[in-house]
């Protein structure tokens, strides 16, 4: 046959009356659309698009919202039947051959953090939405019934995920998000009814599994020129906000070995943060990120200091581990510098592990297509951790330029878009068998 | 004689009807009444009281005001002249026996800082109208002219001496104060007037002399357990606002060794700005008191870090050495963290000695009080170093408990505070001679 079928899109084709007569490819060779997912892609970067680049589009903002709308006539396009769930998620679903099963779940967000890029989240949601769309222009209908889901708010604590898997407190509901909105609020502004948050309660096998794709937001698959990262879990974060209690004094008058300097000790602490988690081999990370200190003027020695410190990984224990001896350092420096540290615990995600299956899938899947791959924790937090607790779960990881995220700056190249899409299209396909 | 006359305020006897006749005591034999000095002081330290103890008395507050008529009493009641100059500052002035010398000065300020002690500044200027009132009392008259000058704003910039030597600019008139008013308004606030501030403007050599009385606020003469500290100089102090720039990413997805954390820099930089101090002898001092850490969330590796450094000496050759060794760490550290080093210099103040004659009579007349001296210089600024450009000036210190100043804790005891003022006496008296 004159036509690579790997290149050759038969929804497209067929569309436009190239193709002679009605001929579907196999399902082995089916293929995305690479250039419609990436018109989409620019097409959604316009609605809350930035002078400097990138887009903010924090949940609950106008451009939250104008974007979600636009996603919805995605979902309609992929002839999905569509609802606004009743936390605000947006949920495309289409029945399977035997609805007994358990349905498969995709997606991601298209919320961003302020001032942030066009791929995370998005890479997922829009890469789902074109798999669905895929296999619908191809008449492929899955075994399983298939849900494509776009997550409300994932930047400002995975809000809408968290409220599927019931971890999304009443409490939590006032808290003002970066909308300005209080969540509450920033729900029914975008078509939920938090009066109704319990009807999207899911529990513990209630989802046959849930694959998400996403940008890397790191640099080793761009570094190692891997094409595909099978994601091993998404590792555990703990944070606390650490206060050092010196005294603050005068400038000019207090002589150097007569001062208790609280910001001297946090740049000995910092320091040695550094140090202890590059101490040891793996993955894991360290990072202080906050800091202030008080009085903060330029002629007095800082009394007190408050920074955040945070630690990820995919092993509890190692966490666990790093934190203790870091904590230790801390009552070192202490001694010498005649500062006290306390340390406040403000948040913990326990790790969540990825169901060993479903990398396996991936991996055959990345193969198939002649891609490499890669096994990697995702060191940044996704809806996905939440589906963990309801289901097994995967996640495709795609290389980020430069290993910038979060940032104008994100790029990820159409064909490693392409590739993450095909991947998850696949993966989807062998889970259904 | 059963009387111990150094014990013995002649004035209050006489005043009391004690004494059987007019009787004045010697010029050496003369003393402040210390009890009315601390009466003084106690009642002051009513206006702007915080309940936490000390003050806050910032220059061109309602307190400020309130305090400042307090202060033109005791001016009044000293039978000073008074008058409130058009730059804000109180000055009590008397003949001398020869108008044609120029005059001597005595004074400091009574503004405080947000949360100040009752000792900083109130010493000198209450000190200042004991040692007016003294002589009054007992009738001496000074060959020169004597004025007691009350500086108004010295914790915001030494404004009101700044005026006295034509260094405060129209430019820093329209600067907002911690008070909420502008420098102007404050001024024409507290009775001065901002359009005639040229009659304010003395020139080199317009006066015979200044002398202020100040607590340490450091720790050294508690310490040492010396009563009086011969003030060498005020030291010159430098200030500039570092940038370090590195690269903003995500904490979780961004390797260890793949990191531009300007916040690590940053500690490594106040690290070595402390090593660099510390690390040649001297009474020299380095500060890092503000810094600012972007985007300063504790899941972003921090891109951008501004802080302040601050040098002070009294020699500026040291400071510049110091400066330069700093400099150079700092290129160090950007080469090894991938991170870029900008300086800018803020502010300059050039180290203002004291006048070698003033100081040795200082010494002199601690010694026949009784009283331990040591020279030191002072490591905060005061108006001294503006009236150092005027003509000759002396500082005298007496003790701070723990060297804490700048704080509600701030304290000197009325034994010290009472020396001070007797060298202060005595000191005038022996520079009138």
């Amino acid at each position: 046959m004159p036509l690579n079928r790997r290149e050759f899109n038969y929804g497209l084709a067929l569309s436009l009356g190239l193709l002679p007569f009605h001929r579907f490819p196999t399902q082995k060779q089916l293929r995305i659309n690479a250039q419609r997912l990436m018109s989409h892609i620019t097409a959604l970067a316009e609605f809350g698009k930035n002078p400097q680049g990138g887009v903010s589009r924090v949940a609950y903002s106008d451009a939250d919202k104008q974007g979600r709308d636009y996603v919805l006539g995605l979902l309609k396009a992929a002839r999905l039947n569509v609802k606004i769930d009743a936390a605000g998620n947006l949920i495309g679903s289409r029945n399977g051959s035997d609805n007994n099963l358990k349905p498969l779940l995709i997606g991601s967000h298209v919320d961003s953090v302020p001032e942030g890029g066009n791929y995370d989240g998005v890479v997922g949601s829009l890469g789902a939405i074109e798999v669905a769309q895929t296999l619908a222009e191809n008449n492929v209908t899955l075994r399983h019934p298939l849900e494509v889901v776009i997550f409300q708010n994932e930047e400002g604590g995975l809000i809408g995920s968290r409220a599927m898997d019931g971890e999304l407190t009443e409490k939590e509901l006032d808290l003002v998000s970066r909308s300005g909105k209080t969540i509450r609020d920033g729900i029914n502004f975008i078509g939920g009814d938090t009066t109704k948050l319990s009807q999207v309660r899911r529990n513990k096998g209630d989802i046959g599994g849930y694959v998400e794709l996403h940008i890397e937001q790191g640099g080793t698959l761009e570094a190692e020129k891997i094409n595909i990262g099978v994601v091993e879990g998404i590792v555990g974060i703990n944070w606390w906000d650490v206060t050092i209690e010196g005294f603050a004094n005068h400038a000019g008058t207090t002589a150097m070995n007569n001062r208790q300097d609280a910001l001297l000790a946090a740049a000995k602490f910092i320091e040695g943060v550094n140090r202890v988690v590059t101490s040891v081999p793996g993955r894991q990370v360290g990072t202080v990120g906050r800091i202030t200190a008080l009085p903060g003027a330029p002629n007095v020695i800082p009394g007190k200091v408050v920074l955040s410190l945070e630690l990820r990984d995919l092993d509890a224990a190692k966490i666990k581990l790093l934190y203790d001896r870091i904590y230790n350092e801390a009552q070192e420096i202490a001694k010498t510098s005649k500062t006290k540290f306390d340390f406040k615990e403000i948040n913990v995600n326990i790790p969540a592990p990825t169901d060993p299956r479903i990398r396996a899938i991936i991996s055959d899947a990345a193969r198939e297509l002649g891609l490499s791959t890669k096994l990697m924790p995702s060191g940044a937090g996704h809806d996905a951790q939440d589906m963990a607790r309801l289901g097994p779960v995967g996640m495709i990881f795609v290389p980020s330029v430069g290993g910038i995220s979060h940032s104008p700056k994100e790029l990820s190249l159409p064909n490693d878009i392409a590739n993450g899409a095909n991947v998850l299209l696949h993966t989807l396909l062998k889970l259904d068998t």
